[in-house]
């Protein structure tokens, strides 16, 4: 399916990295939803480049405009298709990489697979068409806000060996997010953070992090047994977004060195519905969610561009240093949260609507 | 889709945990693979209960019966039915725990989402269901052998906090891997973790751990950019298998505290092709393979069936205290092994396949 | 997709025509449906061999096991998996067809595609292929049946030049339908029909004909615009059967002789809702049903199978007669009558669900 | 699916009648095939309103632009996005109309799945959705032209009951086809239908007509048993496309009338290989091309929008006289042979994509 996600909401995004556009086509999505490019640009903003010191100087306004789909303020149930111009680039800056396969990146793959590459190096494998998921991804949102009051809130849990304490998943909001570029809610780790971001910077270097994600007012009974399970749903979308090495909900990771007399979520009675005292099943039991908020992180590599020089080779295998003039972000997963949000919203406004289906 | 993964290469798996059959049916198989029943059951084998005093006393022989799509030792081209006779079903065992959810199981949310709930408690939500995935995995890695040569090898990692040192992933073999029961090449660290699982299950508790990967000779080229990412694919598929919390690849987690500097793959030439001096990439860029072996992580969840007392809830929400009767694995991850090698077979099996279709 | 068919609710179907089942999965059933063998076995009745001198004489009880699924009597929420055993095999009676291509047979492509046969020349091309149809969409009918009041019925309309006039699809029954065995409601024109067969049959000869179906009490809105257009699905499902070599709706091919001044179906008000005077739509406006009955025709050829001597080649191209003596039907819209239903039922099932999705 | 059209190769259009664009997205074309506008172009010209007094005046220069997937005029295996501006758009046309659903329009049914009406009354019910589809049938017509020598040609069979007689299969051209502006290719018959629907055009009145389509050189193996036939996907294709009332191949419903001896198509060696001296089954046996031409036919009723005053109900069911004031074809089929034409281009390369992935 390569550039469609979803069963029954899907998306289907297009364009490269240096052409005219990227966009999206959102097939599915209910009619008489109210939608207009405002519910879909805070996200864009969110995600796009330059916004502060710490991310790539590309300066794109990322205009998102509705081509089809939507009339006098709501969706018609035909597809709802977007487009975002691609403004400042500079497909110069990577004439001389096509010579040779830039260490970590897509070029050797694209060029084994597909036999040709965009003339950016990039094309498809850009971070750039992270856009159109962060469009769809707000539109979906959007839909389940309105009709289910889910809330999805990302942040920036760790950069580097940085790492920040929970916050209160309850409470936490994209504002509190937001309050400092590199979105971390807890202040002092965030100013930590962004010195981690400044110091591998003017060092022409990279550095990684983790993005966590949490879900409130997923209603119990969403997600399918075996192989759609939401967890695995999620770990699919999370998984394709570029730069991530790993996916883990609830207790994740830190389950493999537990027991299961500690591991397991008491039952118990809250309010009309049961719920559990702990969390670590991360709000999804059995491939469904149980009501509980949904809770996963999101592994980023360090980006592989860096403008301190690289070896590398050729295609013909002749040694060849690299120093690329490309901008690029020295750290993603301040960028990142609006993606992570946005394949959340992908994957829960299908099951929401797989749900309906077979009620 | 549910009960179906792959999108050339389709596999639908059916049956509830005591009911007369698990199986499955695998449709896009090419036409004149060689394929008995010779080639399903040593994975079986390796997967059913009651293989050492670490795993389920249930005794299944799981004897895997193809009943179609084969004829005379050759696929046919048409679908592959097998099916798989439960026999030592004891659905008495679980007759009190359909009055109050059992914790961290699928019960409160399959009775969520379907309002009913199979008589054993466990229904399609028991590890059972994954006899028939090792067994339509088995039929993938068949083609993916006699075509590609590829070679698939999955290990324990760790149990609870129990770690292996990392194995030589070039010679490993599933020889070197079930000379000891609990499946880690490791001697000594295999008696260790034996000793931990034998622990646990004398207090009537249970611990998790992690099961890696490899798969070999996985040529340059497999998988698709955006949303089928090969690892995209990967943790999807890995993520659906039961009581699973997460999944790397690669560097995976630990990328998140590097610096790209470090991170990055250097190319260089291997003989007639390109390769990298590292391998953090796991053997994947940009989601398309890239020749190097593909390498991932799994963590496993302490089963949620213990014998111990429980605290939970009735359905109405009155305190009930759970001692379940059936029987369960202390610890997933030895029989885990060939269910991870299956969904890894399938995912590959279903790249290849469609790396030839868009050739 | 081949052997899978459906959106949300799928059904794939396996077995070759002389293995040692046939069987269907249906996947995306809800839960809590009453579903049992008995609610299958009557449209299997309807559709097995042997039922009078107009079919083949292939004895097969055709009776039905549903092995997943179903607990107490109700469905579970998880695929409904169901086999039929084949019982009266004569794989001998086709040893010497496989040395050349039976006219107009599947030999030739299966060949073609596969380069390997199944021992009885039919493999999956048999019309033996349609039992699992037939007892996957009497499952689909059940639903239809209970949750909308939608009642299904087909019937004869043509035996090579023998055409019967239109029944009161208002009125119409299955139990009307069946009171001949050839499947027509107007008692002259079954007898008409009946005669043409066995005159035929006489001959060592096949006949053609026509099957006709209508579906009451559809609601308006289910079907989807574009490409999943209820007729579009429709003519998907049925063109997919053995032995068909056309489709048609509402006015059909007689549409394209007429005006739009005596097409047009002029709406009045019927009760409660807005509906047409007059029904060429057939039922379904822009792909979507309109709350009026859905009718449409589909064509059969004359069996392939003849027992008259034929002409042909051998693999190297040299002259062979054949003669076979494999059991067939001399004409099959008798038995197709109940597969066309099925069919109907399988899409409409599927457009029921998809349309409370998007709700 | 909905908008989306295909497995391997998939087409998702997008657009409304009387919004911007109209555009698809093509996923799965294969890497570096030499493609740029003016390869869509000419099948766009063939379809767009104004090109004669047999058609509608509304002027659309449906120029296309390629936004995405190729670059220096090789596709890059990435998607494919194209885009057509809507031009001559007068929503005010039919702003009564959304009072009162048209007769045999979708107005009725798309408010009843929908709850909403694009401005036009059309929206994605126009047929101006099919230029999309021409666009995204002219790339796949491109592959399968470079890879297959494959030809498609569709013509106008019929115009009420002026039908023409057979043309020469192996012979005919489009440029023959497109001599005479109404598309058929025996000039004596074209003036005569174009007599015929400047008849109808005078009393404001609509006619149908039936477009036939041949495939030549199609190799044998392509297409899947069961649900995926050839013919079965041809049969969705076909009948998705607006104003479609049936479809028939080979000898479609006249094979309901024929003996099976007279219907069934002999083998015979030709040249190297086998193939038949009828082609009544139209190049598809058992749903697998057999590598005669494949043929087959369309019909079309006469467009629902007539000019003269016509009887309806408004939403509440109160009489209204409609009389349309927007523009409208009085015959859809000159139009219609590049939609047929880039339906089976569409089908085709599918079935050519997927035949490799199996293989």
């Amino acid at each position: 399916m390569a550039s469609t996600f979803g069963s029954v909401l899907r998306v289907t995004t297009f364009g490269e990295s240096h052409g005219a556009f990227v966009g999206a086509v959102i097939d599915g999505l209910p009619a008489r939803l109210a939608l207009s490019e405002a519910d879909l640009q805070p996200q864009l903003d969110r995600r796009r480049p330059g916004q502060s010191d710490l991310t790539t100087p590309r300066s794109e306004p990322d205009r998102v405009q509705i081509v089809s789909g939507v009339e006098k303020g709501l969706t018609l149930g035909s597809p709802v298709a977007l487009v975002i111009a691609n403004r400042d680039m500079r497909p110069e800056d990577y004439g001389e990489l096509l010579g040779a396969p830039r260490p970590s990146h897509a070029d050797f793959t694209y060029r084994a697979k597909y036999g040709v590459l965009a003339s950016s190096g990039g094309g498809r494998a850009s971070a750039r068409e992270t856009a159109a998921r962060v469009a769809a991804g707000a539109a979906a949102e959007k839909m389940l806000r309105e009709r289910h009051g889910i809330e999805i809130v990302a942040w920036v849990r760790s950069v580097g060996n940085v790492t920040a304490p929970d916050p209160d998943l309850a409470a936490l909001t994209r504002e509190a997010v937001d309050r400092h570029p590199v979105r971390c809610p807890d202040p002092a780790t965030a100013e930590q953070m962004a010195g981690a971001i400044r110091g591998v910077k003017e060092e022409g270097d990279s550095v990684g992090g983790i993005v966590a994600c949490v879900c409130r007012n997923v209603p119990a009974g969403w997600g399918d047994p075996i192989f759609d399970k939401l967890n695995a749903r999620l770990a699919w979308a999370m998984c394709s977004i570029p730069a991530t090495h790993g996916f883990e909900w609830g207790s994740g990771f830190a389950a493999t060195r537990m027991r299961g007399s500690e591991h397991n979520d008491i039952f118990i009675k809250k309010g009309e519905r049961l719920g559990t005292t702990t969390n670590r099943s991360g709000g999804i039991q059995g491939g469904i969610s149980n009501g509980e908020p949904i809770v996963f992180r999101v592994a980023f590599k360090p980006p592989a561009t860096i403008s301190r020089p690289q070896q590398t080779v050729d295609w013909a295998g002749g040694d060849v240093t690299l120093q690329p003039k490309g901008r690029h972000d020295p750290c993603v997963v301040p960028r990142a949260v609006p993606v992570v949000e946005a394949m959340a919203a992908l994957v829960l406004a299908d099951a929401a609507l797989m749900a309906a289906a077979v009620r």
